[in-house]
């Protein structure tokens, strides 16, 4: 999906296949060759990586001017800090913000719920929420009674990773409903035999919701949107300096 | 306060006293010749800087190494992020973390409502909590009526820097305050003519909480207490390696 989404937009994408059991030091290597080339302006690292490999390090080799998903720790504090811009914000959490925004969903002055708190979703999106100002609270696997909390929320982001646990009765009348979750269930009436649902019970929610994005075609697409803007974005900034 | 704290433990402290009209660079040059010291393990900028002097910049600067009041925004980015760690965890919101362990407080699990979301108190606390598989909520100057927020948290902290908003009927009976708030009021009948209150109403406050700290002497003196933490673990890790 997003070597084609390259393609439409005019972005050049190409794959760099490694053998599983490339050594770290090959890995590393190979980052920095991309690093280097000034024609590369976007670099992802497909995980999960071999066992053999430690993540954190590889992620980390990437420079930051590249790190189109916007997972450097830098860039990660950069996001969380007030007065402080990350080169790149998480294509996910930037995706939910647009939505939001291009729905005419105030979010300053709100309260919103994060169902979640991954790295790549859940956190960066509250910081996002955080600062333009609303009320954000994360609930996560360790929250008792999450349904409670998720009821006084005027935008509710599901990032949970759970199929379809939230349900009409936890959705204040109106609210925004982003749902971020890709889940496959057992569909037997599918040939494939299974279908992808979110973290939400769309038939449920939709009923209560003011907005509620669906799964699949909601957050997915955009997704891959805001990683083309960011890859753009790194271009430009490549070109002024 | 400092100094007399890093002379009772036995770490060797020193000033550097600048020019207010210093240049950037000679400011820059004088962090990197303590970033060269290998008899230096931690480096604290006195803040605020000159307006002619760009304070991220300098900041940046720090070695990470020897960042040990810990707002450099990569270590931000790993207190934020799941599975990594920071060198230094800011020192006020570790305090308030011993604070809560000391006196027996379970975190995981609990309400904890930050009022105030600030780069040095609010944000990393709220980030530590989190971390402790606390529910977290994050209260700030656009939460339309914080105290029906504040009043559902088994754990508060109070970093609004306004002095005496947090009142009694705004607290759960039994719940854990910590009051990071020091603001100077008028007070006549000190010779001083002001005294240093807290963001929370002590007198009201204390009727009602489980747990809280006074102003002065709670979170003041625990802060003190993890930066000299922070510098012996930053020493401890320069004679490892």
């Amino acid at each position: 999906m997003k070597r084609k989404a390259c393609a439409e937009v005019g972005i050049r994408s190409f794959d760099v296949d490694l053998p599983e059991d490339i050594s770290e030091a090959a890995l590393v290597a190979e980052v920095d060759r991309l690093n280097a080339d000034h024609s590369v302006h976007g670099i992802l690292v497909q995980l999960p990586l071999p066992k053999h490999i430690n993540e954190e390090k590889i992620l980390n080799q990437i420079s930051i001017d590249k790190d189109v998903d916007g997972f450097h720790p830098l860039n990660i504090g950069r996001l969380a800090m007030k007065g402080r811009d990350p080169l790149f914000v998480p294509c996910t959490p930037k995706g939910c913000m647009e939505l939001l925004s291009r729905s005419g969903v105030t979010v300053k002055g709100k309260r919103a719920v994060v169902v979640g708190r991954s790295n790549i979703v859940g956190l960066p999106v509250s910081l996002l929420l955080l600062k333009a100002d609303a009320t954000v609270t994360i609930v996560h696997s360790r929250t008792p009674n999450p349904e409670s909390i998720v009821r006084e929320a005027d935008i509710v982001i599901a990032a949970a990773g759970q199929a379809m646990m939230i349900k009409g009765d936890w959705i204040k009348p109106g609210a925004a409903v982003i749902d971020v979750g890709t889940n496959s269930i057992d569909d037997p009436s599918r040939k494939s035999g299974y279908r992808l649902v979110g973290d939400v019970d769309f038939a449920e929610v939709s009923k209560v919701a003011g907005h509620l994005t669906p799964v699949p075609g909601g957050v997915g697409p955009m997704t891959v949107a805001m990683l083309l803007k960011n890859t753009v974005d790194g271009a430009k900034r490549g070109i002024v300096q």
